[in-house]
């Protein structure tokens, strides 16, 4: 099972049988909206609060991918999922409408990927043949915890990133059609001393570098192996300094091949300043734009590496650091049975 | 592996080589001061946070389970764990602190048991041979963040529970000496409806009741099966709940047995109303004094079933119920090799 120190290769081969994906209007109107499987046209979802609205994006995620995946809810074996607001809220309540067993995960925007490598390790042990894992994020929700409400309409740094509003999910099982995942590295946390929390990138570049070359080395394959390496959330920034490390360490990553969720979900034009973030941008982007991508014969072998700024509000307050933590989940076709 | 839906069975038999306590000034004076590796005599160990000092305890419990394994700390493959605080941060500095590969989780309460049952799950089939899994809380950080600051010294009505100040981890390895994990049962989000913050027991005892009975039947065992069953922290009030439904249920789980982790914690005539609670009481109690008791052949087979209350001061501000869980890990000796 361990193909070095922090890397599980799958031999089984969990199927990705089928995913969901919601999002908001700021979504709607970005680059990719045809991979959406249910846009809001207003943020408040029909909700009192963001928090419910956020609650809302999961159920409608979790509610997309068992449809298409033709199976009962109460199939669902686990739910394993998590998200950036106090104590997960969102993702408890949207856990108890889905009814499964569930396993709360906090990995700020890494818990996409930490939800992925684990469900696949449990299918691919046969501690579950039918499980859901996702993420989720809500930008005015984000934004009034982290920062300040939206209404407030507060200035930014060009640094800093706009939290996207969304849900990912993930319906594995042990067997069916669709891509495979294949191998998992988690991540370490790495901190490199930075401070701000506008600038989000930078500080989690380091921790994305650190898990991707650990995968390369542990799984014995070269850049070249997979079509696409994305990572989470870098935006402009984070994905030059990403860049820039690669080729100090001799690592042949090219420009083409490593690309990133929070870049790909937004027009050129929207105001998101260094490119999308939040638990819920690996999450939409994988679940829904990269694996159409994969269903179009376009992308093979994908590598995504969501990245996680581990801070709080109040541990920047102390003038703590931001330590960062990146896990990386490979995902590719052709390789079923 | 799947004896039930929600059951692990761990053929493998990960053992717990070793385990780390640390604990406060509170729990010194507790019922249970032996049990302790690390007490501190004042709750900000040389901290200027309750955060920080919380993130100590953590570091301390860990750095207590690795010496006595004696491993180096490099060894240890990776760290599950998770904490109360916003955005778990005290277990993600201390995972930084530890340096091994990071899997941050959010359970509220029953988070030490989620660690253990997919730590045993891991070490089972072999994604590592040799990982840390643990929890923490401290006080004053959980009553300034959830409550009001200590300080205030403000009334609480006597369904209320007192936060323990304290962490637990657990050091599991694929062979050693030591108790076994044997299984696990996983809980969903059951929620009853209520509201109070300041009456916790009462909320997650039907959570604590399900995933026991749903571990019994799906495991196969009588309740007998069992020297001890462990509650997290449903406290005087819940543990009564419980006992009820079991009787309702025809679960002839006596009284003698079925015993609570808030209720082991402190002597009697501490203020601590209801009983202890918190992510770290079900670790310290169970990874101190219960494996205590094991060791000393009091108790042969364990199950510890950790409770938890997903709710945030958010999610009570806006009107929302108490979702609640609980995970069932059972712990044994006497089935190594």
């Amino acid at each position: 099972m361990l193909a070095g120190h922090r890397t599980w290769m799958f031999e089984n081969k969990p199927v990705i049988v089928s995913t969901g994906t919601s999002g908001g209007p700021f979504e709607g109107n970005g680059k990719i909206p045809e991979d959406f499987d249910v846009l809001h046209n207003d943020i408040w979802l029909n909700e009192d609060s963001f928090e419910k609205a956020q609650k809302v994006l999961l159920e409608d995620a979790c509610k997309a991918a068992v449809q298409k995946a033709k199976i009962q809810q109460e199939r669902v074996q686990f739910f394993l999922g998590g998200d950036l607001i106090n104590q997960i809220t969102p993702t408890s309540f949207a856990a108890k409408t889905l009814g499964a067993p569930y396993l709360g995960l906090f990995g700020a925007c890494s818990t996409s990927m930490e939800g992925l490598a684990l469900g696949a390790f449990i299918v691919n042990h046969k501690g579950a043949d039918c499980l859901l894992t996702g993420a989720v994020s809500h930008n005015a929700a984000v934004e009034k915890q982290f920062r300040y409400p939206t209404e407030y309409g507060s200035q930014k740094p060009p640094t800093s990133q706009w939290t996207v509003t969304g849900a990912g999910v993930a319906l594995l099982r042990d067997q069916g059609d669709g891509p495979v995942v294949t191998s998992a590295t988690l991540g370490r946390v790495i901190d490199m001393g930075l401070t701000d929390p506008f600038n989000m990138g930078s500080a989690m570049a380091p921790a994305a570098v650190d898990t991707i070359e650990a995968h390369l080395k542990e799984r014995g394959v070269d850049p070249s192996y997979y079509d696409v390496i994305a990572t989470g959330d870098l935006g402009h920034i984070g994905r030059e300094i990403a860049l820039d490390l690669f080729k100090k360490h001799d690592t042949s990553i090219t420009e083409k091949q490593f690309q990133d969720c929070g870049l790909m979900i937004y027009r050129e034009g929207q105001p998101v300043l260094a490119g999308g973030s939040g638990a819920g941008c690996s999450a939409v982007v994988t679940y829904g734009h990269l694996l159409n991508r994969m269903k179009k014969g376009e992308i093979k072998r994908l590598l995504v590496v969501a990245t996680g700024a581990l801070l709080s509000p109040l541990s920047y307050q102390q003038k703590e650091t931001i330590p960062c933590i990146a896990h990386a989940v490979s995902i590719e076709v052709g390789g079923e049975g």
